[in-house]
This record gives structure tokens, C-alpha cells and sequence, in this order.
């Protein structure tokens, strides 16, 4: 047990290479191996265009296959899969990086992964390294305070459950609305009656090339492009106030 | 307008030099004026401490203190103080970095100054640089998951509110209180009596030497001591499913 590597589970942040911690990059240049997860065989890791520049000579790159779907049973099988690949690096002796966007434990793949990998080897020795969140850093490319004085931050995961969403603004403080997606039309519609559209900004992509910015929710109305997975609204519900 | 320099607002993270971003690394070592906020003008800067190491040596360090107190119009008297020094630096024409604790826009000090600083210069040209919170670094310590599937996260702010604690806990989730300081004991007592105290962590200075981890709430109480001002509880709310 003595002779098994490290799993250091690393946030990277949201996109902007220059977000990631100097933790963060230190390991990258020193484990021998790194998996980086991606959402379809075809397609770039994301996460791992974010930190190939603190990526050592030295170090095996793997990609690893979480797909999108809801299906629980093939998510769990994925975990595992790849949970076990894990394993058998740490237990080779070898230290490795995990990578994941943003924060590893807000809302990440690497949350079931650490679960399933506790399953298959409990004494794993594991080591977390925050991320900045896109909250975070929405908040900053808008100049947009998350939470000040007393007032609660309610962070609402997806917008698929409107109801979800209307009791966190009616709750009042900041409400982050996070992976927006295809569901941005009706998003905007419930927060134009909720009267809490104005002090709100919208961010996509952020730090990435295509990054958007728009701190005038009303022009983000009526487009048919859907706004993305990695899109995120903040707002301040304080509209009851005087 | 041209020749102004530009302020730099900076998350430095809860505590650990290493889990400052390379952006806040790189600005600390280009700029010519480090502002660090502090409580008191005999106290150490705890923002100051962690990120010594990155300031370069052209640096000119100039602490500004920002006491803890709740009259308004000494705080805001202070922040107009504060960003009239900065604002005559910026006019000069020297870039600065302003330092703060954790992310610059969650519950910080900086959403005052900066406010303060554009009613004096509207035109100051600001980057702010996001950092890691304090509630990703309890949860990278204790590998509790903030949020998970489409469950909510709630941030509660201060502690002081019982009733405000009560509700948050009460719609379920993940609940982060922040500052918890001389509410300790009330607040577990509240914990307990809402049955949200077993599956709870708790971290007081994270990163710095003193850090403590706490990952059964129960021997926390009957604590004399007060846990300080920089400590977090982390806990899932979901007593009531089945």
C-alpha cells in the first residue's frame, strides 16, 4: 500500500489557462500520468486544452469517455471503467492528476468518480486541489459582487426545473444559474416575470475563445442558438426591497 | 485617461500560497503597488502573508485597514480613504494589484472599495481575477461534495441569523456557512435540533498553520474557544428523503 501512487483530483477552472492554481500546475509537471475527461470519443477534452501547457514532457495523457446522457446505469459503468484505470496506475506505483473544469466537488464528474474508485480500492491515497468555479469567474469578467453583506447566494445547478429556479429568486440574494443550455428561452422568460431580469448578467464559454459576455439579458431574447453547457447566470432578486 | 494604470483586484485563496491562481502570480510580480487590506494597524495582513512570496521585489506594499466593525459610516469613510490612495496611484499611472482573501466578489471588502473607487474615478480601468473560495477549500479537505446532481447550494454568510440558517438548512441541498466565528455554539445547537449535523464538516483557517478539520461536528460542541472568523461548515441537507 505504501508503494501506491496519489490521485490528486484537479480543479482547473473555467477556462482561462491563466485561472488554474500554482498547485495545480506544479503537479501537472511532475506526475508521471494524467486523465482528462471528455464528453464523446471524438471530441477534445475541454478540460485538458485548459492545462496543456503545465503538462510535463515526461507524463502519459489519457482520456477518459464520460458521455452525456441520463441513462444512470451507463454513467455508473462509466465511473467504474474508469475508476479502474485509475487504480491500476496508482497501484503500479505511479502518481496521477485527475482533471476536471472548475471546482472537482461542485457539481462534477470527479465526485462519482472518487466514489466509485473508493468502492474498488478504499485505501487509495487521495489529494483535491480546488478550482475556481465559472460563478467566480462570471463574476469577475462583469464585475458582478456573488454575495455581499447578509444576503444568501443561491446556486441553482440547471435550468431544467423552473420551479426550482423561481423559489431560489424568490428566496432573494444572488442566484447563480448554472449549466443554462438549451433551456435559456424559458430561463429568461421566467425571470422577465419574475421582475429579475435587469440586474442580471449572463456569461458563456468564459475565458475560452468563444466567450460571450452580456450583462443586458433582454438581447440574449428570441436567439435560436441554444446558449451552451458551459453558460451561467447571475442575479440579484432583491426586487421586494424599497 | 491613457496613461492611467490599472487596478487589478486579486483573489488569493482561503489560505494556502500554492492555491493562488498563476494570473494573480504573475500580476503580483509585474506590478509596481501591492494594496493589502487588514483589521487592524497592528495586525499582520493575512492576504499579505500568503502571497509574499509572488510580490515583486520593485514592489511598494502599502496595507490599508479596514476594521471590523459595524457602523456604516466609519466603514464607508474608510473604503473612500482607501480608494482615494489607490485612485491617486492608478493616476499616477502605476498598475496596482488590491489582494483579497478567497474571491474578490464573494463577500469581500473589494465590492465596497471598488464601488468607492468608481464614485471618485469612473473611468479607473479594473481587472478582477477570481480566486479560490473558502467553501471549494473546506470541501477539497474533507472530499465533501458542494453540489451534486440537481440539488441546490445555499450560501449562508454569517451565522448571525439563526432563522436565516434555519430556512437555508430547511430547503435542502448542500448549506455553506461562512464566518461562523462566535456563533459556534448556537449554531450546532440549531444543527442538531434540525437533525443536519451528522452528515457536516467543519474547517477554521483553512491552509494556514492553525488550520483545523472537523469532520464530526459533535466534538466541536462545548468548545470554549470561539472558532474564529475564517471558518466554514459545509453540510447536506437531505434529512428528509427517504
Amino acid at each position: 500500500m505504501e508503494n501506491n501512487g496519489t490521485l490528486y483530483g484537479l480543479g482547473v477552472g473555467p477556462g482561462d489557462p491563466e485561472l488554474v492554481t500554482v498547485k495545480a500546475a506544479n503537479l501537472l509537471g511532475r506526475v508521471g500520468r494524467v486523465f482528462a475527461p471528455k464528453a464523446r470519443i471524438k471530441a477534445e477534452s475541454v478540460a485538458l486544452k485548459i492545462i496543456e501547457r503545465y503538462v510535463g514532457q515526461q507524463a502519459q495523457v489519457t482520456e477518459l469517455v464520460f458521455p452525456m446522457v441520463a441513462d444512470q446505469e451507463e454513467l455508473e459503468r462509466k465511473w467504474d471503467e474508469s475508476a479502474a484505470v485509475i487504480a491500476e496506475c496508482l497501484k503500479s506505483g505511479q502518481d496521477a492528476c485527475f482533471i476536471t473544469l472548475g471546482d472537482p466537488l461542485l457539481y462534477s464528474t470527479y465526485i462519482y468518480l472518487l466514489r466509485a474508485l473508493r468502492k474498488i480500492m478504499p485505501q487509495a491515497q487521495v489529494v483535491t486541489v480546488p478550482g475556481i468555479t465559472a460563478i467566480s469567474s462570471v463574476a469577475a469578467l462583469t464585475s458582478f459582487p456573488i454575495g455581499e453583506g447578509r444576503e444568501q447566494v443561491t446556486i441553482v445547478p440547471a435550468a431544467d426545473d423552473l420551479a426550482q429556479v423561481r423559489r431560489a429568486v424568490e428566496q432573494g440574494g444572488t442566484v447563480a444559474l448554472m449549466k443554462i443550455g438549451k433551456r435559456l428561452g424559458p430561463v429568461l422568460d421566467l425571470l422577465e416575470r419574475l421582475g429579475a431580469i435587469d440586474d442580471a448578467v449572463f456569461v458563456s464559454n468564459s475565458g475560452m475563445e468563444n466567450q460571450r459576455v452580456e450583462t443586458d439579458l433582454r438581447k440574449l431574447k428570441g436567439e435560436t442558438e441554444e446558449a451552451g453547457y458551459l453558460s451561467t447566470i447571475l442575479l440579484h432578486c432583491n426586487g421586494r426591497k424599497p
